[in-house]
């Protein structure tokens, strides 16, 4: 069944979700309060569909583009649809105004899922008349090229809400996961943390250069992790599975643990250590290109993974 | 310079540095303890030697295997070579033995790298005569797939000897990673370790099933740091580089982590859980298939960055 959606708040974020559901067919209707943004964003949306096309990940980009559409008021682009993604500022006071103007605006059995990526619904959503259909559904950035979305319930949302976009999410090709009940930083951002503490304590300590870090990643934990999951590998890192995988290295692991129990924050001199670093191999002016040529190799590997998630499975 | 290379102790590991050294031109003189694989080793080799050559990660495999000869005796394995590849079985005492062989076997200037994945060369190389020339040389498995190599001097080992073996890491199309003193776990199981003892807490407290915490890193985090570190991706999330992403997320982060100050070990019931959730997803019997499975997709995907990195640059 294919309803209409729209996309309210449409920064970087909001554009990218709006590819997302264009790519697989909805009609998208956008909403932003910046008129700057409402006038740039479908010829920012069309600069990546060109990418997108070049890279073989969309057949066509002008049918896409054209079931975009812009709209001036909030209530004209929710006006029909079945589904809200909304991506604004994130901050309580921002999304509490929006979902307001939201739950207002759209008739009860609109669900409206919250790009945050930290803030849980429960902080923004509490005191709506229809709370219910509101939800977390966090992606990764760009939403259209990492498809990930965390589906994250406050205590008060409808599970029929969760379920339905669930089924939206997969749709238009995402791949949603179910968090079971709020939790700080979600599953991916505490997952991210976790890895990124010990990075950076790893550094502060003079074990390794930042550089070598990033390496140890992106030649070699990252490899196996673009395709499957920590709980798939180490399943296959042992020869009798995962139990065999912790009888084995369980110790290990709590052992290293134990170096951490009193985290400090990353301190000012850390952070212009790391930065300084990270200047002298790329230099501030570099940054949105470095970001473009990120983009352009998130495209090439979604293009890989796509083949070969066809000729070997996954 | 091309000399060659020893590899004494032909496992897994030891069988997948052999096939690193003859793919870049090396002779490799493998010894093993077991008659068994000694005989079996060459033809180990060969079937994997004819999968990198089906995926166009070798012009041909034959010139490889040919380099590649299997010695009765250590001695005979290390006569004439300049580097030694240590990769027997990892306890204490066997490497301390095999080590103590290889210094009585070896000229002053043959340098010994050894795999071990977590034992500090310090705690088997102390009472060696030349115990300056021993480092550890840590691969992920395979080596042949997955190139970083984390180099870790003991307080003794000579600088000359760590510089050496970079050199020669890169002759041989590996990324090496400078670890400047020992740490448990080195760096990258204390990154794995960080992530999969959040990953375990989460599951364990019920956030979401192993199965969705899995596709956070496969369809989500794992995708950036196939080609890019924790450093290097967070350093394009914030539109000012990796000091404005600190400012940004540091506390959330420092507050994530104030939730772990009290690691417990993987429980017993909670490795049943996850293993049962493993073995429901991919059964016992399946493990072996799905491990050839991993391996054609690392090919894959060497070929894929192979290609990007020509393309787009790294």
């Amino acid at each position: 069944m294919t309803t209409s959606v729209a996309v309210v708040g449409a920064g970087l974020v909001g554009a990218g979700w709006a590819i997302v559901f264009a790519r697989a067919g909805y009609p998208v209707r956008i909403f932003d309060g910046s008129d700057d943004i409402r006038e740039r964003v479908r010829g920012d949306i069309a600069a990546n569909l060109a990418d997108l096309e070049k890279f073989g990940l969309i057949d066509a980009a002008s049918p896409v583009l054209e079931r975009i559409t812009v709209h001036d008021c909030l209530e004209d682009a929710v006006d029909g649809v079945s589904y809200v993604q909304e991506s604004v500022f994130e901050t309580v006071p921002v999304k509490s105004e929006v979902c307001a103007a939201l739950d207002a605006a759209c008739a009860p059995e609109v669900i409206v899922g919250s790009s945050s990526s930290g803030i849980p619904a429960s902080a923004f959503t509490e005191e709506l008349t229809n709370r219910q259909r509101f939800l977390i559904a966090h992606p990764v950035n760009p939403p259209y090229l990492v498809p990930l979305v965390e589906l994250v319930p406050a205590p008060w949302t409808d599970p029929v809400a969760v379920d339905k976009t669930y089924a939206l999410m997969e749709a238009v090709d995402q791949t949603p996961i179910r968090i079971y009940r709020e939790v700080e930083g979600f599953v991916l951002n505490r997952l991210q943390g976790a890895l990124l503490n010990e990075a950076w304590a790893l550094f502060e300590e003079g074990y390794a250069s930042a550089e070598d870090i990033d390496k140890t990643v992106s030649h070699g934990l990252g490899l196996r992790w673009s395709f499957m999951g920590p709980f798939q590998t180490i399943d296959l890192n042992a020869p009798g599975g995962v139990a065999d995988y912790a009888a084995r290295l369980a110790p290990l692991y709590h052992s290293v643990a134990q170096d951490r129990t009193a985290p400090k924050p990353w301190s000012d001199d850390l952070i212009s250590k790391v930065e300084a670093e990270r200047r002298e191999a790329l230099s501030k002016d570099d940054l949105a290109k470095r970001r473009s040529w990120r983009d352009r190799r998130l495209m090439a590997l979604a293009a890989h993974k796509a083949m070969a998630s066809q000729d070997l499975g996954d």
